[in-house]
C-alpha cells in the first residue's frame, strides 16, 4: 500500500484537541502515523508516499455505522410511509420470502458504494445469506462486523443458532482483522428466554459479540411485560445475553432500570433516529443514556426503514431531536454528536483504534471538501459537518489505509454494475406484492 | 428567451395525476404551454426550441421556501447549540447591531445561490435592509416575496412601518411580478396590539399581504395570555390583521381555538420543521392543521437556525415528525409532504400558476437526476424525491422560463465572489462576540 500524506488539512480528530488547523497526517501501513502541525515533520514523510492537499478541505475519522441490514437497498422506496405491523406482513416478509444469496450479494454491495460515498468506513450488519454481505464487504474494502439474524418463532432456532455459530467460526478476523463476526439473535419478541440463553452461551464459547433490536417500540416492551412479568433489557441481562459485548439497537422506550442495565453492560447503544422518526417508533433518551454512562454510537438501520443511508445525517438528525426533546437548543452539540457517529461507535465495537485520528489509530479516514455556498462563512468546523456535510461533499475514504473511494467514487465497486443488478432484481422481488 | 422542450421526462406534478411517465413538457414565454405524453405533441414545439433529454431524470414543480432570513448566512455557524435567549441577546443581536446594507446583500445572494442549488424557485423573506435582498433577488433570477423586519420595541415602530409602506409601493410587482412585497411585522411579542392594529390597516390599503411569526415557542404564547388575557392568534385575528393573506411562520404551539382561526384566514402557516427542531421549539401539528382545512407550506427559517436551506430537506423533516408525532409510520406520506412545499407554498400565497407542473402554469421548474446509489431500485418517485433527493442532484432550475440554474451551478450568480464577500464580512461582523 502506498503511503499517504494529508497535507495542510484541518482535522476534527473525534477527541482531545477536536480541531487542528493546516494540520499534516501521514498514513503508513494501514495506520495513521504521525500527526504533525503546519509546516511539521516533512523530514518523517515515508518515501515514495502520495502527498495531498487539504486546502479547503478537513479530515475526518471514518463514521462507524453501527446498525444496519444493508442488503435491504432491494427494497427501498417499496414500503414506504406504511405503519409497521402492515409494513411487515404485507410487503417486507412476503418480498423477504423471495430473496436469493445473490439478490443479498447486490444489494449490500449497493448500500456499501452509497455508504461509502457517505463517509462511514465500517458498519455493523445483520440479515439473510449474511455470507453473501461478507463477500461483499470484502469486494467494497469496508470494514465490516457481520451477523446473520436469527430468530425463533418457528422452532428452527436451533439450526439457525448453529449455522451462525458456523458463520462466526468461519469469518471472525478475515481480511487481516477488517471482517468481525457477531451472533445476531433478532429480538427478545423472535426469540424466547430460553434460546436467547444459548444464544449467550455460545457468544461466550465463541469469544464474540452480540447484535441485536432492543426496545425500539413501545407495543413490543409493552407485550413483552405482559407475557414475562417484566421489561426485555432487565430480562436478558439475568439470561446472561448481556456478558459479551452487545450492540442493542433502538432502546428508544427505556426507562431507569434499562439505563442501569445498559450502562453496566459491555458494548452499548446503536442509536437510530432517522429510523425511529420514519417508522413513527418514538424519540431515543439519548443524552439520559450518555449521563449515566451508557455507551452510544448511531446506526442508520436498514435502506428500508432510512432511505438516505448516511452516518453524518445521523449525526444532524440526533442533535435535533435531543434538543426538541429538553425543548433547549443547547442539547448535544454537532461536536457530541460527531463523537457519537465516529469514535462513539468505534467505543461500542470495543475498537480504541477507530473513530479517532492520532497517531497509531487505523487509518479509517474521510476527505471532505468544505466548499459549496451551504458551508459559508464556515465558522465551525463541527456545525458545518454535522448540519450541512452530504455526499456529494466527501472525496476520498480510506479504510486501513486502503483508498476504497476517490474522487467521489467507490474504487473497488463497479457500481452500474451493481445499480443495474439492485434495479433488476428489486422489480422481481416486488411484483405482484 | 429560448423556449424549452423536456422530452422523455418522469414528471411529478404537484397535483393529479400525480405522475407522468416520459412525458414532454414545452416551456414558452414564461410558462408551461404543454405536458404531453410519451411520443406526442413534437409537431407543436416551438420554432428554436431548446430540446433537453430527460432520461434517469425527473421534472418538479420548483420548491417554495415560505419563510426564511436568507441575508443570515453571514452568521451561520456562529451560534449553533444554543438556547434560544443567550442566542438572541449574546450573539445574533450583537452581530445584526453591525450589518450594513452590503453585507445583506451579499449574505442574501449567496443564499440564494445555495436555494436555486436545492431546487428552490421562490422564496418569502424578512429582514433587516430588505431593499438588498430585494436587488440580490433581481439578480439571482428568484421568485421573491419580501418583507422588511418590523418591530415597536422602541417607540420607532410607526417609522419602520412607514419606510415599509414606501418599500412595499417601490418593490411590489417589480420584474414583470417576480418580485412581491408584503409587511412584516415580527411577531405579537415584538409588537403592540395598537401597533399591529395599524399595520393591519396599512395592509389593506396596499393591498398587500402580511409576514409574521406565530406561535413558535410555549414560553411567547404563555406570556401573551399573562399580558393580554388570551392567545395571539385569535387576538391578532379581532385586530383585522388576518384580513389581508397572511404567512404566519411557526404555529408550533396551536390549541382548537387557533386552528380554527387559521383555517379561516386568508393566507396560511409556514411549517419550518428543521429549525423547531434545532432551536428546540416543538413539533407543529401539521396533519391537524391540514384536517381542518388550514393552508400549510414549508418554510426553512435562516441559515443560522437551519443551516442547510433545502425545501426537499423540510419535506424529508415534515415527514419524520408526522410520523413521530402520531407514532404511525402512515402519517404524512411523501407525496403529501413534496406537496406542502411545493404547490402549498404556492396556495399559501395565492398563486394558482405555481408548485404544479401543467399548462398555463409559471416555469419554475427544477430538473433533477435520479441515478446516485441511494436512489435505487428507484421504485417510488415521490419517496426518492422527498427521502433521498440532495442538492448534487439538481441539474437544472428554470424561473418564468429563465434558466438560473445549469449543470448544479446559478447562470447569474458569481458564486466565487459571493463566497469570499460572505466569509470576509461574516469574519467582521462576529468579530470579539
Amino acid at each position: 500500500m502506498t503511503p499517504i500524506v494529508f497535507r495542510d488539512v484541518d482535522v476534527l480528530t473525534g477527541e482531545e484537541p477536536s480541531v487542528l488547523r493546516g494540520a499534516t497526517v501521514v498514513v503508513d501501513e494501514g495506520r495513521i502515523r504521525r500527526v504533525d502541525p503546519p509546516g511539521g515533520g516533512e523530514n518523517a514523510w515515508p518515501p515514495g508516499a502520495r502527498v495531498i492537499s487539504g486546502r479547503g478541505r478537513a479530515l475526518l475519522p471514518g463514521a462507524v455505522n453501527l446498525h444496519n441490514h444493508a442488503a435491504m437497498t432491494l427494497f427501498r422506496g417499496f414500503a414506504d410511509d406504511m405503519s409497521l405491523m402492515p409494513w411487515l406482513t404485507t410487503r417486507i416478509w412476503p418480498a423477504e420470502a423471495r430473496l436469493t444469496p445473490e439478490d443479498v450479494y447486490w444489494g449490500a454491495l449497493l448500500c456499501m458504494a452509497e455508504m461509502l460515498r457517505a463517509g462511514t468506513t465500517a458498519f455493523v450488519d445483520m440479515y439473510l445469506f449474511e455470507d453473501e454481505v461478507a463477500e461483499a464487504a470484502v469486494q467494497a474494502g469496508m470494514r465490516a462486523v457481520l451477523s446473520p439474524g436469527i430468530v425463533d418463532t418457528d422452532g428452527r432456532g436451533p439450526e439457525r443458532l448453529a449455522q451462525a455459530v458456523d458463520f462466526v467460526r468461519r469469518w471472525q478476523g478475515r481480511e487481516g482483522g477488517r471482517i468481525q463476526a457477531m451472533l445476531g439473535p433478532h429480538a427478545p419478541y423472535t426469540c424466547s428466554p430460553g434460546f436467547l440463553r444459548e444464544v449467550g452461551e455460545a457468544a461466550r464459547e465463541l469469544d464474540c459479540g452480540i447484535h441485536i433490536h432492543l426496545h425500539e417500540t413501545e407495543g413490543e416492551v409493552e407485550e413483552y411485560v405482559a407475557r414475562h412479568g417484566r421489561r426485555p433489557i432487565p430480562a436478558l441481562a439475568e439470561l446472561g445475553l448481556f456478558e459479551r459485548p452487545v450492540v442493542a439497537a433502538h432502546c428508544v422506550h427505556v426507562d431507569e432500570e434499562d439505563l442501569a442495565v445498559l450502562a453496566a453492560m459491555k458494548g452499548g447503544v446503536a442509536h437510530n433516529p432517522v429510523s425511529n422518526l420514519k417508522l413513527g417508533s418514538g424519540v431515543a433518551p439519548v443524552e439520559a443514556m450518555l449521563a449515566r454512562g451508557v455507551r452510544v454510537g448511531l446506526g442508520t438501520d436498514g435502506p428500508t426503514s432510512t432511505n438516505d443511508v448516511s452516518v453524518f445525517l445521523e449525526m444532524r438528525v440526533a442533535s435535533w431531536l435531543a434538543k426538541v426533546r429538553a425543548r433547549d437548543g443547547a442539547a448535544l452539540p454537532a461536536r457530541r454528536s460527531f463523537e457519537l457517529g465516529t469514535r462513539g461507535g468505534a467505543d461500542v465495537l470495543g475498537w480504541a483504534d477507530a473513530g479517532r485520528i492520532r497517531p497509531g489509530a487505523w487509518a479509517d479516514v474521510v476527505l471532505v471538501r468544505l466548499c459549496a455556498p451551504r458551508f459559508e462563512p464556515l465558522l465551525d468546523l463541527h456545525s458545518a459537518v454535522v448540519y450541512t456535510l452530504a455526499d456529494a461533499d466527501v472525496e476520498m475514504v480510506l479504510v486501513g489505509g486502503q483508498v476504497v473511494l476517490e474522487g467521489g467514487r467507490p474504487t473497488r465497486i463497479d457500481e452500474e454494475k451493481a445499480r443495474a443488478e439492485v434495479r433488476a432484481r428489486a422489480r422481481r422481488l416486488v411484483e405482484g406484492l
